[in-house]
């Protein structure tokens, strides 16, 4: 199998776009913008609910199901939420389908119009707080804390794989407090929770900050975020955690009854991220020969290629692998063994490479004299032999050996590439030459954000949590400003 | 807390909507026909999900996901699926809403209509064998075993919470094989899956069968199903694997070489199960004390209640039943407990009661002087007084009888009601004196099964699987028939 893929320096873009599609991770369907999830991308975004799910619920969230459907009129309630999603969003117009009288095929039954209109949700607030309403009366029901994994849709003119789809899985958590105090904290450590999954089980080193308010979430009255830079310069937003203060409690009216003895509106907060983290998860580690998966979220982490000619020597090897693979599997290491006759050695080499497993064992007529195996990271490209007896030891080390080294190598490509910068035109510069987060004086207006956006294309990506003083003036007006923010192009 | 549920036999359809509600399992949304999932009742459906899944895994299947949206013209391409699904289906006209010009709010943008309507997913056979065609090219890419789990609608008019909704929660499988044997066997093993799953994890009895043609899958050659019965007499399909022959691959064109060399079309399955199964096992084993459910399916399974009077009889409490949760959830049981101060004794065990949480502990100050707990099932309400030292291996083993008492007294019931006639005049006796299962000679024809239909609302349920010879003449025409069939009044 030869892999024919662009390379990376060729045009990154087309790099990515190939990758995905060769490697199974997901394809365009037949349905504008809408992917289809192939199986082994699947199996990693399996990987990642499960790992997030695990830390929701020991943070104290439940799984619920909202409506997919958002009566139009829900929409409107939340005055900056319906200018964000109104204008890329489906809209269902009726329910039945009916034979043409000329016989040319279906259409749309004119007798069976909604009297409203309904959205598929681009994101859950409006129906969940409408459903909070009912849930909440008193200090005693808060807090809520549910997330739900869902599909949602929002209606994009240009559309990659799992960066920027039509449709998009996700999960959306929706929480309600009693105080702005423990609301703030509850997005606060939901940004914990996915800066932990990102770099702890992505290998993908992230940035914590804020957005400014041109950037923030329809409804927010802070948005918090995780950025993650890709191997060409450019920034991805990899998560985000809004706290949304009382703005949707207004608008659906959902008051409680406080520990005074006072009514007061709720307090709120919303997070998710989405299928997009596949994209970045791509673009971090990957390289002209493929895929490279981190261990805690490859579906298959070891695979077993036997080297052999014909059925007597297959039998010994196997037999020689056989204890290997049910030592490794003791172990909670998902192990495939590779015995098609129908493809040769080297054609399995290219393929799990392209794939991205983390190590590949061969075993041949050689070896099997010798009693070694050899094993090959898929990282660093390198091999060795190694004693049958020690191997199972060896790959269970190499693994965390391989999760670690490639998230060292992402931080390092990262730290690398944030630049301070102290005027306009060395912001331009290296913005061109370089790219990467560059750490400049802003003096907080949007004026001055959106003139840098319209000039560079690069954004705010965000004010770095706990920013440390550090005045200076803004590169572009000259005027104070308390601490550098981080600008990039982003995805 | 006082449960003031209706009682099953004042009425048992307003029995059953009070409990959903009242136990936490769903509710109605503000959108038509769509419910909320609350966190107690996905709680159980995600563990759900977590068997079946690990079923379909060792059978050899995989999952993935394709678009929720399905292109108009794709819905014709089968002939009778378009029948079965035109006329309750969602459709998506536009892609944006827009302010209206007289201030009256968000209206539609007429110039964001599609070029051709999308139908959001009632099932997903077309985008899924649109998808199959690029997959499949050789008898080398076959089998094709691929599971999806999605939410799907079906505009109903008359929706209950679970039973028949307008969106649901389901997984379809989607399969492709060489051969008609292969596609068959493919059929019947998913039947034998949801059986071992209604039976082994819900505690719910099934007959295996298959459809008559009439009642078939709209496109398919084969319907297979596990029927259940209700308490009311009631049967409920609930789970159908269908035999789709070559019908999909002729629609969609999707050949493939075969091992011999030739060219022909593929052979196909689905299947699915849904949030339907939710309500049957409310309807199996709940009473008019709430729920009752299976303790493999539980997500509470053994809830400790502390009995006492002030700060200092709580914590001697807590100390002593503290090693018995750690003990507890070291064999893997779940354990919640509740010392909540806000409500009491009494109001905790009608709750657990009302939720169908298996078994409850109480421990009182009587309790720790004699270094017992009583323990109370949810199945029987019955009640007994255990050595502290016995009570972990105790609860073990009563969480299997209950699994298995819930079981056959489903099973019992059941076989109660499976009522052999002779005549049709029996027929009708029968189906109103009692309900459950009719088993009668039919003579084969679709204008027999709908005069019955009509004339009873009872339905075929299925032909079971295997049936003995057993000549006959049909109770109604007097034609001869070579096996009984099942009948009944279904959900």
């Amino acid at each position: 199998m030869g892999k024919n893929l662009t390379t990376r320096s060729e045009d990154y873009s087309k790099w990515y776009n190939e990758l995905v599609v060769k490697a199974d991770l997901a394809e365009n369907s037949g349905v504008r913008g809408c992917m289809v999830i192939k199986p082994y991308g699947y199996a990693i975004w399996e990987k990642m609910q499960a790992a997030l799910d695990r830390m929701f619920k020991e943070t104290g969230h439940q799984n619920a199901y909202f409506p997919i459907f958002i009566p139009k009129s829900y929409l409107s309630k939340e005055a900056s939420h319906v200018e964000g999603f109104a204008k890329e969003c489906a809209v269902v117009t009726h329910y039945r389908l009916k034979n043409a009288e000329d016989g040319s095929g279906l259409v749309v039954d004119e007798t069976a119009k909604l009297e409203e209109e309904l959205i598929v949700r681009p994101t859950s607030e409006t129906i969940i707080w409408d459903t909070y309403r009912r849930w909440i009366q008193s200090y005693r029901d808060l807090p809520l804390k549910i997330n739900q994994w869902a599909n949602v849709v929002r209606w994009e003119m240009r559309t990659r794989l799992f960066l920027r789809t039509s449709e998009f899985l996700w999960q959306e958590g929706h929480t309600a407090h009693a105080t702005r105090e423990e609301a703030v904290e509850e997005a606060e450590t939901i940004l914990g929770v996915y800066t932990q999954f990102a770099e702890g089980y992505m290998a993908v080193p992230v940035i914590r900050g804020t957005k400014t308010a041109s950037e923030r979430f329809a409804g927010a009255e802070e948005t918090y975020c995780i950025e993650a830079l890709m191997q060409d310069g450019k920034a991805l937003q990899a998560g985000t955690s809004h706290f949304l203060g009382q703005n949707f409690a207004r608008a659906f009216d959902v008051q409680f009854d406080t520990r005074e003895g006072d009514r007061d509106f709720v307090w709120a907060t919303s997070w998710g991220v989405s299928t997009r983290l596949m994209g970045a998860l791509v673009m971090t580690h990957s390289d002209d020969n493929g895929l490279i998966l981190p261990p805690r979220l490859a579906p298959i982490q070891v695979v077993i290629i036997p080297i052999y000619r014909g059925e007597e020597q297959l039998v010994a090897i196997s037999d020689a692998a056989r204890p290997v693979m049910e030592a490794l599997r003791q172990k909670g290491i998902s192990v495939h063994y590779d015995d098609r006759d129908t493809h040769k050695p080297g054609f399995k080499f290219n393929e799990y490479e392209l794939k991205g497993v983390p190590v590949r064992l061969a075993l041949g007529p050689r070896d099997l004299e010798n009693g070694t195996f050899e094993v090959a990271r898929r990282d660093t490209l390198e091999k060795e032999v190694v004693k049958a007896d020690a191997v199972v030891d060896h790959i269970a080390a190499l693994l965390d050996a391989i999760q670690e080294n490639i998230f060292q190598r992402a931080l390092a490509f990262r730290e690398a590439r944030i630049t301070p910068v102290d005027s306009y035109e060395q912001f331009r510069e290296v913005l061109e030459a370089k790219g990467g987060f560059l750490s400049a004086h802003w003096d907080g207006t949007e004026e001055t954000e959106q003139r840098i956006k319209e000039e560079t294309k690069a954004t705010i990506r965000c004010i770095p949590l706990d920013p440390k003083p550090d005045p200076g003036r803004c590169m572009v007006t000259g005027k104070p400003s308390p601490y550098r923010v981080l600008f990039a192009k982003a995805y």
